[in-house]
């Protein structure tokens, strides 16, 4: 129940994001409106593909889809400098859909009994995965393979349910996994966490070849 | 029958138009082909995904295969400077595919018993969908996104038969659909009709962030 | 028996090619490993997608995850001055990745007796889809629509198999087809082997439209 709400939030949070890309990048309002419901429903729809769930299980969740629609909406009337106060809440309420979806679909993967590293991918997917679709449509390199923390945290998560560290089955256990992985992302905000860079072998080869 | 038809004629448009944008990418002749034949069969691929109908249905449209593999042909073959008489009367057929796509996905989904929304998702899916994935693959930002009223036809093609103002098994009526359809694209070509912009809240922000 | 080997060694390359593209975008460790991953086992999740094979099934492939998973360590680890010596190696890796996932692909494909056609899409989407992949992740034009004869040695080998022309229940002959795909491979590397491109019928049109 707490969860069901939690992920209308996290939704509503990652279509925003999905909606504010595409202002950036100045879509018209299907463009902002695509964006924003594929960023908050692809990473599901990518999870229950890999883990092998019917995709079409995303229609079931309609509590969101309103949500996402009112959100949108209230997005493209309200001027844009209104908006501006609320971007740095913005980054909260995405870590809440981060860590909401990151643990709801490692209880999907888990609840097929799939292998620990399948509940990992899967919680990464469905944390993650709409981000990747996102960046792709709008033409970026996707953020979270670049240099983000982003999608460890939902690893984690995926690795922590996945592993049977804590029981799926326990409401509270749950609950302490979700909000672990919204502080350390919070955590790898606030202090510009980032993950290491190697260098490549082949760096001048590669872009001769590409130009 | 006549939907039969005018799919294949839909088809054919489609994969041009997938020829052309590899052409102009400069990419060899089995990147046209790959371009010509996903622009026409990758739309309704993903419709049968989120739909929830195999995609490997997709393989059943042999008709529609054999002309598109005979229209990709004729490109690659026919000096490009007659092909150019044929491109003004290409924005007809595409017109066409997109009508013809757009209600075809809408009866595929009203027949497994969908929600009206899922009706119009299916449509402008199988409508624009194909057109997504060209442009991705030929790294250009997709252009339903950006200026175009495109996809909003064949989502008004899917209310329109999701909702049941038209019965899907009166012929007439889904004919009727599909000439509203293919006149309403004419017409936003003919007088360049735009989908408005929104500013973004955060334009400075996230072009700094992107660099 | 052979086929599972040479389908990790395949997996492995794979897994090598994408992480070195993240390395030179300069992608953080996740990325790399992302790119590794996705490289090794996209192509054969499109394929299942595609054939009409449950996706998930690519999680059945233990021995080629926990191949790549060290793979990529070493990668990791291992100073680039010391990967570029086998740099140059990979190439053939890499072919034997082609050969062996096309084979597989076609195999895989024939098994649920589709028709030949579907087996050289088979074939082609196993062998050359992960790099597709690989390359819109990397915010690059896909190599193999460009300038290279990579996929089409896969349609050749899915044809073989598709056709008929070599049983696919004797193993000689399908080791056969793998070896004359691997030769035809690096024939086409050594002797700088390209597909025509043809001339854009729009091309100014295009670019206008672009800006």
């Amino acid at each position: 129940m707490i969860l069901n709400v939690l992920s209308i939030v996290g939704s509503v949070a990652f279509a925003a994001s999905g909606a504010i890309v595409a202002m950036d990048e100045d879509y018209d309002i299907f463009g902002i409106l695509v964006l924003g419901f594929i960023t908050a429903f692809a990473g599901g729809m990518m999870r229950n593909l890999i883990v092998g769930i019917p995709v079409a299980a995303v229609w079931h969740q309609t509590g969101a889809f309103i949500a996402v629609l009112a959100a949108l909406g209230i997005t493209l009337v309200v001027p844009g400098r209104l908006l501006k106060w609320g971007w740095k809440l913005m980054v909260y309420f995405d870590a809440l859909g981060l860590s909401t979806f990151a643990v709801e679909g490692a209880l999907y993967a888990e609840r097929i009994h799939v292998s620990a590293g399948t509940v990992m991918v899967a919680a990464a997917m469905t944390g993650a995965g709409g981000g990747v679709i996102r960046d792709l449509l709008a033409q970026r390199k996707p953020l979270i393979l670049r240099s983000d923390t982003y999608a460890i945290w939902a690893l984690l998560a995926g690795a922590v349910i996945g592993l049977r560290w804590v029981s799926p089955h326990v409401a509270w256990q749950v609950y302490v996994v979700l909000a672990g992985t919204f502080v350390l992302r919070v955590l790898s905000i606030v202090f510009h966490w980032h993950l290491p860079h190697v260098e490549s072998p082949n760096r001048d080869k590669a872009q001769a070849v590409d130009k």
